[in-house]
């Protein structure tokens, strides 16, 4: 099946935002196996847009539209797309009452122009927005599709993999089956090297590895007739890979997070953390509230930017502050006990580093983070040297703490393990 | 003059990549002053980009290609393109030259393939790589241009910058100024409410609305046969602008964050900060350390997850947390007293909700936040309803907590002056 995606929005066409849901997009339809051959952006402009959607009809069996679902006037692309295969608005009552709701305790008065957003085409399949006021849409005419998603990436993200990823997989012949092999600590190009003699030989499965900040992940895709073959010639690969990577691999289902991973590894082994963040700001405290259910395992954090804060919540010593600077190996280690004894936790990862522009010395570039790790009367420092822009160093260094936290507690555990 | 944008590559068709070149190119150009209506991304594949080609070339006057100009099979943009202006390609001995220096005292022997980027079409502006192998091209026929530069961002980019800039420039006839009006606190759609009849109305200068979370930007642009006209244009309906949304406006210059809003005016009142989060987990500071010189104002900050952290870091008193619960306008201020009291600052922001999914209450449900700033003796609380993801939920708290303080600021001063 082909798929065309067109990305609605004068913004994009102006340069003010990157268009990632071109990218998410195109990724979610390679792993579900269709094929994607243009992706179009467009503005905010009915007959522009009305072109390139018919243009997009006759080149694809499925159209998904992004952005333009909004309540202002701007907004067209409901309109338009309906108006291309000559489909009456209407208003839905079920997305009036969830606008309604939306709004219920927010604001008192709802906007006029936000009731805009139930009209919906006649015969549409409505998909629910969770996250904002705009329902996706599902329009079907003559074995064609249109799906139609709001612009926002928090909003087209969840809905499409509530909604429009179970329509798909419905829509396809053949199955597919995909599993996502999470690795952290190692960078891509040394992954590649290391998988080399599968990737090269890869057919089916495939093997292709999305590099992010601090983590690969490598997914592999078999398809078949049925989705228990498909499993099948998977599941060897994965462990091929896993047997390749160790414990970098840390985990295989998609849907988990290298922050929850740390959290689960915490709560398992009945440990509870605090962060002691310099560079960061917060950043890593940030990182691990976004797991549910962290409460149990996260107590607090420390915020300490000035040397004042570092010594007086986390007790770093003057002397060492003096001798070493902050950032250093040594005031990485003080703040990582300090964090513990401070508090009543059992693990705590200290962030200390050079995010830039300024404070740069020859012996101290840009990029320079410690990273220390107090698990059960245990530290662990690590140096880092991370490229980029301050918030670059910074992402890289959350990353790092969190991998080294679950590395720490592996390698604490495995310890305890092999000594009983 | 209108543009359209070709990116060429099966990576972003995979989403193996972002299209970060399209943003960059749809920005250059629209500082420019060309307009640009399509953006196309096509795979490595010649009849289709072929026709993207055509197609594109009956829409604008001017095309400008990225990517497909590397050394492998796979590359055929500059066949593409010369093929569909019948434009024979010859050996270019200013650019084999330069292929021969660049990989002088890099390899010893240079890759064959190499040598197909020394072919250039006939008639052809050939443009120096400073950064790799591929020369850019500027092709002109019948009033129309083709422009074709290399994939890689670090060598589009100062192509774009040193050869293709000075070229449109003489290509100009009007010229184009855009100012960005950046205001937090206030909805998208009531925005769009207030300035119903400003955008209404316009012509030359247009004005847009762009919503991000928790901040909607208006960007005004007018066009003229000077710079300095267009400047005279965009001027007072920025001012008009500003009347209507008043202290919700928090600057005019597009480089500008909200929080380094806050910070520029937390410096200027000689303030220093401190952070108390619950709910949001140190997104706050994280957001704050963004900005570069923040350490003058933002000493430290504190991530009270539980109960027993809000009390021992911030003295919030059990009473309180007992009769009112963690999810209340009392704790929260006295959060932000207890951020003021066991530090030295001068303003402390608090933040204490429910992010959810789990915890809510009949009387407290998911999304509710209460934002609480103290600033020389005196204290506000906001009582919040946000609604979306954990995620979204507490990126809004971020938000609303900083312009919790720049608003509160304002005011202190506001009245501190007015007394006078």
């Amino acid at each position: 099946m082909v798929v065309e995606l067109i990305s609605v929005g004068t913004e994009l066409l102006l340069g003010n935002i990157v268009n990632t849901n071109a990218q998410y997009l195109a990724q979610q339809c390679a792993g579900l196996g269709l094929s994607v051959y243009y992706q179009t952006c467009v503005g905010d402009n009915g007959k522009r847009l009305s072109d390139a959607i018919c243009l997009a009809l006759t080149r694809a069996d499925m159209v998904i539209l992004g952005g333009g679902l909004g309540p202002t006037e701007d907004d067209i692309t409901k309109e338009t797309a309906a108006a291309v295969w000559g489909m009456e608005l209407k208003e839905d009552t079920h997305t009036k009452e969830r606008i309604q709701a939306y709004f219920h305790g927010r604001e008192k008065n709802i906007p006029e122009n936000n009731w805009k957003q139930a009209m919906v085409p006649s015969g549409a399949l409505v998909l629910d927005n969770d996250n904002g006021t705009a329902p996706g849409l599902i329009l079907e005419k003559e074995g064609k599709t249109m799906i139609l998603l709001p612009g926002p990436p928090n909003e087209l993200i969840p809905m499409f993999q509530e909604s429009v990823v179970p329509y798909l997989k419905k829509k396809r012949s053949s199955a597919l089956v995909s599993v996502m092999v999470k690795s952290s600590g190692i960078g891509e190009s040394k992954v590649a090297a290391m998988l080399k003699d599968l990737i090269d030989n890869q057919t089916n499965p495939t093997i292709a590895t999305y590099a992010k900040t601090g983590e690969v992940d490598i997914r592999v895709t078999a398809s078949a007739a049925t989705e228990k073959e498909a499993g099948k010639l998977v599941k060897p690969v994965v462990e091929r890979i896993r047997g390749v990577l160790k414990e970098a691999v840390f985990t295989t289902d998609e849907t988990v997070t290298l922050e929850q991973e740390v959290v689960r590894l915490l709560d398992k082994h009945g440990l509870t953390l605090v962060t002691a963040e310099s560079c960061t700001g917060g950043l890593l405290g940030g990182r691990l509230v976004n797991v549910a259910g962290v409460s149990d395992v996260y107590k607090a954090g420390f915020i300490t930017y000035s040397n004042k804060a570092k010594r007086k919540y986390l007790g770093v010593s003057k002397n060492t502050l003096k001798k070493y600077g902050a950032v250093s190996k040594e005031t990485a280690k003080e703040m990582a006990k300090g964090g513990v004894f401070q508090t009543d936790a059992d693990v705590c990862v200290a962030i200390t580093g050079l995010a830039g522009p300024g404070g740069a010395t020859k012996e101290k570039p840009v990029g320079l983070v410690y990273i220390a790790c107090y698990v059960n009367d245990k530290i662990q420092v690590k140096e880092c040297h991370f490229k980029g822009n301050r918030n670059k160093i910074r992402e890289q260094a959350v990353i790092c703490a969190l991998d080294t936290v679950r590395r720490c507690i592996l390698e604490h555990y495995h310890e305890t393990a092999r000594k009983q």
